[in-house]
């Protein structure tokens, strides 16, 4: 089996890539050939099978139909410019969002019109594909009006890989990821960035700021579901999934009181304590549109699992991160 | 005042024009000047103002700037290949409804950011956004999970006429066309095309066939209701409207039966006797996937109004096709 993993330099990427190397095979086959791409050069795992290391931007002529003349048969497809600078630069955050992602699928259709190829497809999508107002918990059968050019760009790639599934050029499946937390490594620029760095900082000994009210819910997932989702999309039934081929995922929905009692009762109050509150009324207010929660009643019937609470999601980083030791 | 209809060749297109004609001014000023454009050449119509007729296809290269250039302050975007079309060309489909859509708001946002242009667009939307099952009557915040290619490229074209107002690059709104009905003229190879036929043609003395049972509830507007809910959009106040810029329409919700119930009111029993019952189990097959009908609550709400019985939609039909009279 060859798999491919387009954005295999990001966290993600390399958890999923990790993951399938331990497990060395996917549904039950061995994995012979592992083909990792991304606009930088992704490194070389440690990897009994064949690896194929690739840079490319998706978004230039060609790329694609490169990646895909070798025929892998599982493509994951993660590969994205994040939100804040989607919102930034619009002219990129459509290039390398919408244009790559249709370049990659037609990639796939005019390869499936030669000759029947027909990949399975798991595309990450986000939970930025719903926008304010949002009633809590979400429902499966709630509208996608995104408020950021993000979140337009994953819902319209959301739309073609439904219609590209639907007229049986790949199959498809869409999975909206939570805010994965907690994210390893160093505080970034993102305005959510604080969800992982309130709890990620303190278990370290390191202050940690906090922008928003403590009452702010939203919704979470860590970054080893967020692994056990693209492997079950990877592996189950279509034909349970049908039409509707874009999935909001299970997770925890959250206060960041709720985050900071876990910390207290994972860490002790001293972890706690490194907890500066800050306000921010820029981060205040994105926070305002994003999404407090969802049913995920779907995913969940079809088997797709997340944290039941957020001393669990603490315990998964300490476990992942941190050698399984404070 | 400067307005630019796009696919105005089409049968909503030559109403509207027809429409502003006569009333000469849209929101209370006066049209100066009136573009029409279609992939075919438009007629020119009796209006005092300056007319320009343009042959374009938005899909080619340069097209869209050419007619953005003249920097009209209205735009109305009906320009589509119907759904049957899109189905069966599924290239020219992307090419005509998702690229042409593209490049127009691309051009738009060019001069945008040069020099601040910033026009009102409506874009003729349509409830193929929507695919089965659904509830009735289908709430505002139902999802968009379409299940055709013309109903994929009309949702993404939502999502994109989002964006770009909310960014501000022009006045935006997206309207959901219920079925228009009743379609002057002969029957035509939509799967819908019954739902007019089975009114249009016992009105002037033929036989219809009817392929589907008495039972199968569908979404009507007459032309002359999507023509107001056109001029609606073009003059509504936007900051009422917010960030979901795409509405579905108010209707009128009905049966087959129901429909030939009020045509035994209006025409008597036997224009009804006209009408024969010939299954076509692969028409009432894509009906079963059709949308029964929609709360609208927004629309109604923002004063988009339609026909509140079929008598209505008749009388419509009698009134602006037929002089008047049976």
């Amino acid at each position: 089996m060859h798999i491919l993993i387009i954005g295999a330099a990001g966290m993600i990427g390399r958890k999923l890539s990790e993951r399938l190397i331990s497990e060395n095979a996917l549904a039950g086959r061995k994995i012979e050939t592992l083909t990792l791409a991304d606009v930088i050069a992704p490194q070389a795992p440690a990897f009994a099978g064949k690896t194929v290391l690739e840079t490319v931007d998706l978004s230039l002529a060609g790329e694609a139909e490169r990646l895909i003349e070798t025929r892998p048969d599982v493509i994951f497809h993660l590969a994205a410019i994040v939100s804040a600078e989607a919102e930034a630069d619009f002219e990129k955050g459509y290039r390398i969002n919408l244009d790559g992602t249709r370049y990659l699928f037609e990639a796939i259709r005019r390869v499936h019109e030669k000759d029947g190829y027909r990949p399975r497809l798991v595309f990450a999508s986000s939970i930025a594909v719903f926008g304010a107002p949002m009633t809590y918990p979400v429902a499966d059968e709630f509208h996608t009006t995104p408020l950021t050019s993000y979140g337009t760009q994953k819902a319209i790639s959301e739309l073609l890989l439904s219609d590209y599934s639907r007229r049986g050029f790949f199959d498809g499946i869409g999975i909206r990821l939570p805010t994965v937390c907690i994210r390893p490594g160093k505080p970034n620029k993102a305005a959510s960035s604080f969800f992982s760095g309130i709890l990620r900082e303190p278990l370290s000994g390191q202050e940690a700021i906090l922008p928003v009210d403590d009452s702010v819910r939203h919704w979470h997932a860590s970054p080893r579901s967020a692994v056990g989702f693209m492997l079950h999309a990877a592996t189950i039934d279509l034909e349970k999934v049908g039409s509707r081929r874009n999935l909001s995922m299970p997770g925890l929905s959250a206060t960041v009181g709720e985050q900071i009692d876990a910390l207290r009762r994972v860490a002790g109050a001293k972890a706690v304590s490194l907890i500066r509150r800050e306000r921010d009324d820029n981060i205040a207010r994105i926070c305002e549109g994003w999404a407090p929660g969802f049913e995920a009643k779907r995913a969940r019937a079809l088997g797709f699992v997340a944290e039941a609470s957020f001393d669990e999601i603490i315990q998964v980083y300490i476990e992942d991160e941190m050698g399984g030791r404070l």
